[in-house]
């Protein structure tokens, strides 16, 4: 793909001209937020678009070898469901699942506002790939047939099993990692949850916010599977 | 212990009889912060405490089995600051260490705030031991006589050997992790540490920021140590 153009317009083509002055000849990375990063430089700057020559391809740079999907109950307060998308796409996660589960008491669903944060977080971070952030679905439907195959991973306070060792050998394997709102699953929601072959897995033994054994737990993904 | 007392005043006291709403007879845990959780009875509430008898005594319930110390670069962003106080909190650390680096641009230590916040997150997660959150330090100063000896490490981007790795084998060794600023750290500071045996490590291949980073190293650590 060397000899290819590049043309960025809006947000991007404002951020080059007013923020970085950026000038023709100058050398740029761009991501194209669907898995790869290129080498660019600027040919020309008008009002409206920048133009790069592309010089280099770079298919998932700073993406994992696999697929890590987190399905993360909604939490009650925003700021802290928004961390969780922040940190997943620092981490890596490819596809962030809001869920509605018994004990949920969250009532907006703000796709917009989390798909800007994590486009925010995939910038920040040098990735290349934008996490998809979908629409909330129910825990019965994501569970019976939204989850994608590969590790199953449940986060439970009543598990025995540690992460750590749910992860040895994992293989090659796609990963997917479910947790809980506030109030945690119901053990309806565990046994429904097992039956489908996810594994309830255990994050120490203290009691972890919500937002935190999401952010816990995929960094021991992200650790695992790098 | 058991037919030794306990007297609750201050915010416990409120807490218990005006949000819970305490009876004598009632069965409550109690921690003391200094590493003990206790099963106690109440025995007798008066407006100025509340009177328990000691049932069971439970030395390091819900903590770590080996010292975790994090030292901290402080953080432009007071929220972000607080963030990994909490956080650090849930994952079992005993010691917090605020550093100012080369490139901290933090003015303001709030040591108050700090120990409040990591208060609340030992009481909401289960612990009976509350990290101490030390004044802020230089990075020369800790690193040349206020680490505590152990397994040491420092995150850094240009690290090659990944923290799992170097986690292998920490046999039952207390453990510091040491993370910069936004900026990072300067070559300089991590050739300091290194000197002084701290292990450079490798935390994925995207740009974490700097509580991100925080996080999921302590997340990593607890996982490996319990």
């Amino acid at each position: 793909m060397s000899g290819a153009e590049l043309t960025l317009v809006g947000d991007e083509h404002r951020h080059l001209v007013r923020v970085l002055r950026a000038a023709p000849g100058d050398r740029i990375v761009a991501v194209d937020g669907a898995g790869c990063a290129y080498d660019a430089v600027i040919t020309a700057i008008s009002r409206q678009d920048v133009r790069c020559s592309i010089e280099g391809r770079h298919p998932r740079r700073h993406e994992l070898p696999v697929s890590v999907t987190i399905a993360a109950a909604l939490l009650k307060n925003p700021g802290r469901f928004e961390i969780v998308i922040e940190k997943a796409t620092e981490l890596g996660v490819a596809r962030i699942v809001p869920l509605r589960t018994e004990r949920v008491i969250a009532t907006s669903a703000r796709v917009d506002r989390w798909s800007a944060v994590a486009l925010a977080a995939m910038k920040q971070c040098g990735r290349c790939l934008l996490p998809v952030v979908e629409r909330p679905v129910d825990f019965g439907a994501f569970i019976g047939r939204g989850a994608p195959a590969g590790l199953r991973l449940i986060p439970h306070e009543r598990a025995a099993l540690p992460l750590d060792e749910a992860l040895k050998g994992h293989g090659e394997q796609d990963v997917v990692v479910c947790t809980g709102p506030e109030g945690g699953f119901t053990e309806g929601e565990i046994a429904l949850a097992s039956g489908a072959g996810f594994i309830p897995v255990r994050l120490g033994d203290r009691r972890l916010r919500a937002e935190t054994a999401a952010v816990a737990a995929l960094a021991a993904v992200m650790l695992a599977v790098s």
